[in-house]
């Protein structure tokens, strides 16, 4: 059975822990969904992600996939979790936000998205409906509706312009649909409008989805500006489905957005700053290359108990990051997204004990960003 | 106990299958040593290369380490076993042949070598003193004697004058030593002279080394120049100690070489033609990224039961390459790595059974180099 239930909300406040049914498994929530952009988390193999970051599900990009190798190809291998190799539950994008970020020479109509590719300069199109097609390929367990990621600054006439097209759109991906074993997710647009953002989100629940994302954000509009649609909407957003805010963020804006009731979140920053050499760590984000850790026998975090803080010290992670070593890159990303993960796990048992502002405190408390 | 043991012997031929004691384990051989230039076998973490590459032992390049991070902090933390996290055994070369391959402006004097760091341009100086002094300082289990890596190719007085020069570098190596926890190989030189690699064997052996290595080779001088070497003098290394062939080389060069009674390789070629994307398989080299592979649902080998082989089909791996993700070069490392040490085992288990050169000759037959 795929599907949704809370197994327990705080007694005040938004906080709620659940859990999502899918056929390749269940995801407890909060969680965390580690970035797997080309079908590979960078840099770790799927036995990694699992035994050394327990990690419950990946996200792909839709995007990366068409392009390159192909979502036909994929389907004829299998699908995106054999290929690869990933059993757990896995989530795609629509290449909505990708067309807008990565591709040139976009032209945006009524009836979808034409773009260049840039790999190869190829021109591409991407509609609801292929992009519904697309991910069924794939196959993930979750898919998500085709919207336009509203870019900002957006004047409010553009904002609404664009919620509108995407609410359109809502309602072409959920009747381009074929599969019944994945849950379809529709995204919610409208900037930083407080009453743009409640248009979208009463037009997207009235096309009526397994799950809703607040889209659009993380885009340059600022914490402060991300945190009032987030306080805003996140308990608005239906009460029985999961809530996902797409692309964040900081380990401050998972804490600030599970209190506005949010479930699920990517990001790529756990292990992006990795291979740039940034740690996470409970008194905040460490950059290795710094000469102060060059004789340091220490480990990243003397609170963590991954693979890496157990068997490397930082005077040998720096020596590797220096030395542009891959393994600098792995090592790291298994800190990052064990770090990541072992948060939500707190954040999870802190909510079934009720005791998850007391949780978010104490973690705030330690954490310099 | 740190020495070496001959367990058995081919009843013809000169093949032996032995055991290396060290403080840190044993090592089985013939064995293949995985290149961890800079305390890191690239790609892998120390976990990997024991659980899917079953690796015993690891070389780490005393030059490199030199350079960057330097040997007095590397000892300062503990050695170099704890520094990389291989609880292993560790074999350090002495430097010498990477000061001549990959240092510019480099002067060779009677008392040891002055070079140019090509990491900032600063100037260095090895000797046979000093390059035992950091190899202790390293702390490998195995550690080889300062020589000059005769360049080919080389006029037979330019190549009697070099194994001279070695030979009383030997004999310096060796007072030099401090440490008695571990052993301490000497270096034989020669080009392809047969008179001059005889001279250098009789020299070496006469300054008295726990292993003996045959060096320079591999350097230009072409397959059928180095077989001639090998076949003629590995059976005329000293019988009760270990034979080392530095730098060598493909699985056919391995498979010579243990019939010419070597009993220790190093190369990076399984790790370094992982990275460019090149798979070694029983059938001989696989380049993954031709076209052929795009749509290959099958693994890298089918005989192979690797974690890469056991998860991964070919058109996931082109895909990673093309996309030159760095779960490429990882996943192929393990199945290269893997290939060679399952190779090595074969090896040893045929040569228990007195029945290498069958071995020998079923691997040559399929494996098309």
């Amino acid at each position: 059975m795929t599907g949704f239930q809370i197994i327990n909300k705080e007694s005040s406040g938004f906080a709620r822990r659940g859990r999502i049914d899918t056929i390749h498994g269940s995801v407890e929530t909060p969680c965390f969904m580690p970035v797997g952009t080309k079908a590979t988390v960078k840099g770790l193999t799927p036995k990694q992600l699992v035994d050394e970051t327990q990690a419950q599900i990946v996200l792909a990009n839709t995007y990366h996939l068409f392009l390159r190798p192909g979502h036909e190809l994929i389907k004829k291998l299998g699908g995106v979790h054999k290929f690869m190799g990933w059993s757990g539950p896995m989530l795609t994008d629509s290449g909505g936000f990708q067309v807008f970020s990565l591709s040139s020479m976009r032209r945006i109509e009524e009836g979808g998205v034409t773009f260049r590719s840039p790999i190869d300069g190829s021109s591409h199109h991407l509609s609801p409906e292929s992009s519904i097609e697309i991910q069924e390929a794939l196959g993930a367990d979750i898919i998500m509706a085709f919207d336009e990621c509203t870019p900002h600054p957006a004047t409010y006439k553009e904002a609404r312009d664009s919620l509108e097209l995407t609410a359109r759109w809502a309602q072409r991906s959920k009747a381009a649909r074929k599969r019944e074993d994945n849950l379809l997710f529709g995204i919610i647009q409208g900037s930083t409008y407080p009453e743009l953002r409640g248009l979208s989100l009463e037009k997207t629940v009235e096309v009526g989805f397994d799950g809703y994302a607040l889209g659009g954000l993380s885009v340059g509009e600022g914490q402060a500006a991300m945190y009032d649609v987030v306080e805003e909407f996140g308990p608005q957003m239906p009460e029985f489905n999961p809530r996902y805010l797409m692309g964040v963020g900081t380990p401050e804006d998972l804490l600030v957005a599970v209190a506005a009731g949010l479930d699920m979140f990517d990001c790529v920053m756990p292990t992006r700053n990795a291979r740039n050499g940034m740690y996470f760590t409970h008194r905040g984000p460490l950059t290795i290359k710094q000469a102060r850790f060059r004789e340091d026998p220490e480990p990243i975090d003397d609170q963590c108990d991954c693979y890496t803080c157990r068997n490397f010290s930082r005077a040998y992670l720096r020596h590797l990051f220096i030395s542009k070593e891959i393994l600098s890159s792995v090592l790291a990303t298994i800190h990052n997204l064990n770090f990541y993960n072992r948060l939500m796990a707190g954040i999870r048992l802190a909510l079934e004990a009720n005791r998850f502002q007391q949780f978010k405190n104490n973690f705030l408390a330690d954490y310099k960003a």
